[in-house]
């Protein structure tokens, strides 16, 4: 059989075992976090039809279509790519059995076929919740899933970070009311601030929306207030433009912090300087990152959309989510040496062989610990004691039991960790951890 | 915007929320068993090279290829098929940095481009367990994958179930000492018993590999030993033929079915009737079904292979394996209506709005409780009490709060079994559930 080069492709990450087992301590913790607030748990397929997937335009590009090996048939099938778009999906169809306001949480793998480079992933975990509701849904849910999200977020033990709120009609409001009339390119240029900084964004107005120096200066003047408190009101009203658009999304956004602060607590602040590019958020718009940037830029995000799933029903259904970048902030970690607890133990207690013929004696005395809720590796080969041991040691097991019986039918158990030897019956014994 | 029909792809199983719960239980459980038993987490990518899936040759028409939109490459990816290709590509990637035995679970999403049939998936879940070692791999392995792996299927509560256990070299053994010459071809006949019954064989038998009527009545007598003890060594011995390998085979699953006596209460049997089609398998063999059919044949299966991972490394690690086919127990379950547990509450406490003012009071409450460990829901308006108690029955929530402190500060707390009323403070009260 000719041989094949063992590799994973670039852009899929892949983890030792120890690396692996915090990623699904995080998804623990993120899920728990998830339903202490009430959100319910789906799961949708990672294969869709492609006419679902298309329903929003721009990121078609990216998309892996999926077929059966030699089948000739035009491209029907393709990967998720994100999980809003299947949650759309799934609202729609299953409107009927659902109780509205629909509360979700989905943590799922998505696919992207982006230019694999350092820290972009191709394949990788969201954690996501949203809410939609049938006609309307309450400001309440802004705040909902915004202190939810970054509740799961501290539940991860991550360096500080802090999730940045604002809302699009602030800073859509403000471009109109100082006369720019391309406000959605102008808009995703302003969006660019943290890639190309502030001369590069005045540069792109200019150039490419043909804005003046003097209107540039001014449309650049929201993107400085940043506030924890409700002070981003007063320092927006002082910049002297007020629309309709403006004191609504103001409002909003007040009214956001004002729970934020009730609640307590909130790794949020208020900061009008990102609009995020996506045309589908409408109102409140949420991005997080690291307080000390360590290069991974947004590591959450969010916001509402008025109509969640328009290209599949006539119903009109807000919604309000967000999403953690559960691959992006741990592989960043990963990659940075900043994980903890790498080595620590997966298993209570292992249980060493004596002769060929004690497995009965170690197959018993293993089910017993295990029922008892300890986690037991057994030895599988009466080696000789010291490899058995050397092993212990590189699994770095609290216990070792020998499985050969004293004639009070008790076993010889000893610490790893501080040496000591006792004597053992599994049905009483106590580990301590 | 043109509007798309919402649905999902016959035979990718999507699960409305209180159904996936149940899904995301089990997997929680049989995690718990499989680490119990010291087994090591591992996840690899959805997408592997096809150089890497094409590593056995038969089931190439049933993977799914991947690729960008648009793209005219040839094609390089395919979905993962089962998770012992990828495990065994992972072994040989990482041999360097695993401790052997390597113990490693993982339970994950496979793809099959199979034609969609009635409890047939085209994508699903797999729980596997392997053990793999550098050279030479003890039998108590195959008793540990086997044990585990019912000890990790009787904690999902499902009906009675039974995992036969043989050996390969049996049945091969016993076909050469009958003097069959085509072993390969009979034994993927013999396979075939509960699909198209004895005759059904025996007339496969007869027409494809030419054997005589008396030698099929004697390559049949095999088939019906099955044992929960040890008497199948006396009853196959009584068939009187010996030969090396018939004697090496049943003296390994005597071996096993000894330790699985010692180590009690197991739904095993030894059952010399199937042989497991798959080419890789070369000593003991599982293969599991319900007590009582309901149609759904193999629920788990495995068994042992020589050499996992040849196509990737030179090294000799043979390996042996179970695996749970979860999605097509579950989906079964669900089909027939067998999940029990469907009406669960998702919550513990649903706070209750009395005013447009309340919020910060809501917020308070709902987080106090939610740090205490329950399963906290607001409701997002302060709508008429009579339909936010009409919710809460619909969410068939335990206890309803009221957001309105009397005097002493106390919230009015509703008992929604029992209909009892009394007055709670958060930081102390108690719920039972």
């Amino acid at each position: 059989m000719a041989q094949v080069k063992a590799r994973a492709i670039t852009g899929f990450p892949e983890w030792l075992p120890q690396v692996k087992r915090i990623e699904q301590q995080w998804i623990d913790r993120i899920r728990a976090v998830y339903e202490h607030y009430g959100y319910l748990p789906i799961e949708t397929p990672a294969i869709e039809l492609l006419d679902v997937l298309r329903a929003k335009g721009d990121i078609d590009k990216e998309i892996y279509v999926v077929k059966k090996l030699h089948e000739n048939a035009s491209e029907k099938f393709g990967l998720h790519y994100d999980l809003t778009v299947p949650f759309a999906r799934y609202v729609a169809q299953n409107q009927g059995q659902l109780t509205f306001p629909f509360r979700r949480y989905q943590m799922q793998k998505i696919w992207r076929g982006e230019r694999p480079q350092k820290g972009r992933y191709r394949e990788f975990y969201q954690c996501d919740i949203d809410v939609v509701d049938n006609g309307k849904l309450g400001l309440y849910f802004d705040f909902e899933v915004l202190y939810a999200g970054q509740e799961a977020m501290k539940a991860l033990g991550i360096p500080e970070f802090v999730i940045g709120v604002s809302n699009r009609k602030i800073y859509e409001g403000f471009l109109e009311g100082i006369g720019v009339e391309d406000t959605e390119n102008s808009l995703r240029i302003i969006d660019k601030m943290d890639k190309v900084g502030r001369e590069g964004v005045a540069k792109l107005l200019r150039e490419e929306v043909g804005l003046e120096a003097a209107t540039i200066e001014q449309a650049l003047l929201p993107a400085a207030i940043k506030s924890r408190d409700l002070s981003f009101v007063e320092e927006f009203r002082a910049l002297g433009v007020h629309t309709e658009k403006t004191e609504a999304g103001i409002s909003e956004l007040a009214s956001i912090m004002t729970m934020v602060a009730h609640a307590g607590d909130a790794n949020v602040r208020a900061d009008l300087s990102f609009v995020r590019g996506f045309d589908y958020y409408t109102g409140t718009i949420f991005e997080g990152k690291f307080v000390e940037d360590i290069g991974l830029g947004s590591i959450c995000s969010g916001g509402r959309y008025d109509n969640l799933a328009a290209r599949f029903t006539n119903r009109h259904l807000p919604g309000v989510g967000f999403s953690i970048g559960l691959s992006r902030i741990f592989g960043g970690m990963v990659d940075r040496g900043l994980l903890p607890d790498l080595n620590e133990p997966f298993i209570d207690v292992l249980v060493l062989r004596t002769d060929d013929n004690d497995l009965p004696e170690v197959v018993r005395l293993a089910n017993v610990l295990r029922r008892r809720g300890y986690r037991v590796e057994t030895y599988a080969y009466p080696d000789k004691i010291g490899k058995q041991f050397k092993y212990a040691g590189k699994r770095r097991v609290p216990y070792v039991w020998v499985a050969s019986r004293d004639q009070a039918g008790q076993f010889e158990v000893k610490d790893m960790r501080s040496g000591e030897q006792a004597l053992g019956d599994p049905e009483t014994w106590k580990g301590e951890f």
